[in-house]
């Protein structure tokens, strides 16, 4: 029985005996193939992150922070965050019976992740302003005692999430030779990175991928070089204008010989489309950004030539986070009488 | 890894080498523990279906249905569904390159499980009329040839579904003393039943669970021995008046000294929101019947007592699916200025 990714991977986190363990079981996600579903002809996998309890990755660097908030005792949790991280901040501090704070810029939240963070009990303030203005706000309340800060400034977070990396090498029984990842704040891309090589360095695998990495073109500072002032893209989970991990993503970029390109919302949503359509897997806009590079980089003839590819796509958010978005891309609602005749003529239709 | 149901519990399905396998690689759900979080002083565990990739159980059934639609050479699926149904038909006909066909009843549909349907490519028509016209119809057209039936009647849905009850012995290592869970149409407490059965015929495991029931008490046909024609509760899930598998429903109950109980949806909603609030666990209305009849049981005295009682609580959806619910039951946003000073005095009051 899978035990949650502290459990599991214990001897690879800075956990001790007496950390009391605050889970909900995360990790053990799927890796589905994929390669046929969107027209490759090498292997291509999805790791299904939105699998997660909350349905993000977001839940294995917070099991970690929330546990070590605990063995430090703590009163109380906070984050600022436009989603994903406040779903399951507010989750893991249910469990751990901590109360939680959570800042969001007004109007700036998709549905679903805003029901959860109010239905696990945080408490949620709307800050009228943007993202940057919300995190200075909760950096200088985590100074007080007792209020631990639980955004990606965390660094227990990370070493969470590299437990991802960890299951993808234990699920193949080998290392992809390409990771294929969005990058918005950039701790995901960095946290892959470390755990491919911790299990290199453990002597459990015996090589490293080469690390893609994605952003959305209107939201792409390290593959502009500069911060960007006000990131648009549709894909909310990535857009950050001044990404907090940005030296060791290109540090895992450049030592992995790899890159980190900028693609349209356009390529964006008719990844998430054809990933819903074809694959059958539903997720949030910026996880298709992992998929959407993928076939832009084929299309250019990246793979060609290369021998023993195995690629695998990180989906890091189930597609119900957001299904405002899944209404804009999807046809219609047909309505009809319930008459037999109507019914069967849209049937034959097809 | 995880390879899915079929291919994992092959053995007690019905498919032979012939049958070419849809998955999403669904079941593997976690098995967590609650008792603690609930007030309950004995092992309680929450079968978090939710995990599953379209975020319900109904997964289980619907990678059979379809890889035997498959098998047969059909050339479309079909389903009425309110719901959960409709999103894991429309996501596994995508992976099988199948089109569906869902009637939904107008109106009646939550907003996560529609916006699946939809994404996932299925051809969704709104009848003006309730699931039973909806589901009249769908029957007719199933009639013609290429075309199959994926609702709960298609018999293999059962057979997917019992998988749940294998993993639960599998996850805890002995069989629970009993099952708590929701009964809309009564597949589920018929396939769980099935499944325990065929574990212990097959010599795996040595006993039975004590099967016990929950439907909402506007929609409780099974405890009132009488259809329904207008069921109503919140619990929309398990709003069904005439249940398919009444039948064997009984049977379960009566086999295994259970009970099938109903409760009110104010019970059913103080446990969805003590699940999300102290457990972490953020699952749809239906799904807190079984924590809701659990606890008004316990309550009763009805495990006063008893030896070695281990209970396992179905959570049949993720709460995901039903935002607009949560909306109702949590508190609301607070809004502010992006102003320290305020924001510190409303996380002081905590």
């Amino acid at each position: 029985m899978w035990r949650g990714i502290i459990a599991e991977y214990s001897r690879y986190l800075p956990v001790t005996k007496d950390t009391p363990i605050i889970t909900l079981q995360e990790g053990n996600t799927p890796l589905i193939p994929i390669g046929e579903a969107i027209g490759l002809d090498f292997p291509v996998y999805a790791k299904y992150e939105g699998l997660n309890p909350t349905g993000s990755f977001k839940d294995r660097g917070m099991t970690m922070a929330v546990s070590k908030a605990m063995e430090e005792g703590v009163n109380a949790v906070i984050c600022a965050s436009t989603g994903n991280t406040s779903a399951s901040a507010a989750a893991y501090a249910a469990k751990a019976g901590l109360p939680c704070f959570v800042l969001i810029p007004e109007g700036a939240t998709a549905v679903g992740k805003l029901s959860q963070a109010l239905i696990h009990g945080a408490k949620v303030i709307a800050v009228k302003g943007n993202f940057d203005a919300a995190l200075r706000i909760v950096r200088d309340l985590a100074t007080q005692k007792g209020i631990t800060l639980v955004n990606s400034l965390n660094p227990y977070r990370i070493e969470g999430q590299k437990t991802a990396a960890f299951e993808i090498c234990d699920q193949l029984g080998h290392v992809p030779s390409h990771l294929c990842i969005p990058v918005g704040n950039a701790g995901n891309i960095t946290a892959y990175w470390q755990g491919f090589q911790e299990y290199l360095n453990a002597g459990i695998s015996n090589s490293l991928p080469v690390m893609l990495g994605f952003q959305a073109e209107g939201a792409a500072p390290i593959v502009y070089n500069r911060p960007i002032e006000k990131p648009e893209t549709v894909a909310t989970a990535i857009r950050i204008g001044n990404p907090a991990s940005w030296e060791k993503a290109l540090a895992a970029r450049d030592e992995s010989k790899g890159s980190i390109l900028a693609i349209t919302d356009e390529e964006i949503l008719a990844a998430y489309r054809l990933l819903a359509s074809k694959a059958g897997l539903f997720c949030e806009p910026a996880s298709a950004a992992s998929v959407a590079g993928l076939i832009e980089m084929n299309s250019s003839g990246y793979f060609q030539g290369k021998h023993n590819v195995s690629v695998v796509c990180i989906l890091t958010g189930h597609g119900l986070k957001d299904p405002d978005n899944a209404f804009e891309q999807a046809p219609e609602v047909i309505t009809a009488p319930p008459d037999y005749a109507v019914i069967q003529e849209i049937v034959m239709e097809g």
